[in-house]
């Protein structure tokens, strides 16, 4: 059984709409907040200095299934997991759910890039360094 | 060709992020705000009176591709397309673009719901009125 | 002198904005957050039933000085401190800070109402058994 | 009679709240967009390149009245006013209605500053040539 990250967030008011439960945006966005307290988990922050310029991991693609609803100070329980550990990208996987209950299952890639200024983000493989630390939340049954 | 209906929105600076550009949420918030404009267009709106009860529709899944950076007071435009056109759902495709770069593609699936007070909403055939208005904007293409 | 309730919150990458820090209104939020939890705390809460019909807290006022930053991952401390309670309506002062200097300084005043279904918000007199779980909070040395 | 510069938005969903209205932060956001929207009228940005640097308005303080709700789809309409144009700040009025009925009025001071790379923005007098185009602007009723 691979290793989760797990984390959680509770649904703050300006995070629900007029249908009374968060809106989908601040669902994903509670994935990337899961996505970064991982990564500060691990020893690393989305945004470091590496060996020739800064390093970053602008989101290349995402999607997301919408199972059930979170309220107003109800508290989300986050799964991180990594589906696949690619050479530049890695694809993360997030169970959102409350009490047990499924709120919302997605995916996002996010691509290891270098950054220097005036450029645009260059894809990089990732450092050895950082994939020994992403390698033992690798989701190896899939 | 299928038609497209079009939209634009200007990134406002609550919508940049600390990369300088549209945060990826403010993104698929456009894109929602796109689906909303489009019932408009063709007489329809996102919370609507029913035959029994208020008809909704809430998002079910999404995807998207970010292709591009859209930056702060940039216009971007919003072509929407329906993919499919469901029984019960309707699959919307969402271009972002900025003078003719693209910024992300995206697709949504909605479900067609009956809404009453106090249960949780029931996916419900979509009314033929409803159908004959969002045919002309059916992708036959794909 | 006077309790305060405090907590705290880190910056989301969602919160900051193209000047590389936490939008105003990110920082407004937190505020909002901090009412909130400070109103878990003394066990209440800003949606209740109360003897005739739900009892919230709608905002009437605002004001806020903003004194310094806060950047993406810095995690901001909220000192929470009744500054007014009044006869319908209380007076939050909220101080924002980063390992100990100022980011922000505000307040809130929010109004007891009494909402009955497809009615307008009224004020209320705030009822003798929450007066009493907030009056500890109140800062006297004003 | 002082000049006001008009515009309007409308209520998306994603500024909705649980309460059904638009959230206190959408609505201070809706001014700030109008204070960007002016700049771009009058020929200014938000953001410039000025003699020495780039000039930059950030928000100093603000306080807000809320006195009605803005639903769902509603268009807001938004009257921005300069209520004190000083040495190194404007100081704006914004008036929120919706159909003649006012939803909140507030004002935000901006400081003009400069900012150079690696150092804290540095307020400075506004330059003569923008302050041509700010002072038909301010009410000189007040």
């Amino acid at each position: 059984m691979p290793s989760a990250f797990t984390t959680s967030r509770r649904v703050e008011f300006r995070d629900t709409d007029a249908a009374g439960i968060a809106h989908f945006t601040a669902l994903l966005a509670y994935m990337e907040e899961a996505e970064h307290a991982f990564l500060r988990h691990v020893g690393l922050s989305v945004h470091a200095d590496g060996p020739s310029g800064i390093m970053s991991w602008p989101r290349a693609s995402l999607q997301c299934d919408f199972e059930g609803a979170a309220k107003f100070e109800e508290v989300v329980d986050i799964a991180v997991r990594i589906q696949r550990l690619g050479r530049t990208s890695v694809t993360y996987g997030f169970e959102l759910s409350h009490q047990g209950r499924s709120v919302a299952q997605g995916t996002m890639t996010s691509v290891c890039c270098q950054i220097q200024k005036g450029k645009s983000p260059e894809p990089v493989p990732i450092p050895e360094p950082i994939r020994k630390k992403l390698e033992p939340y690798v989701d190896a049954t899939r």
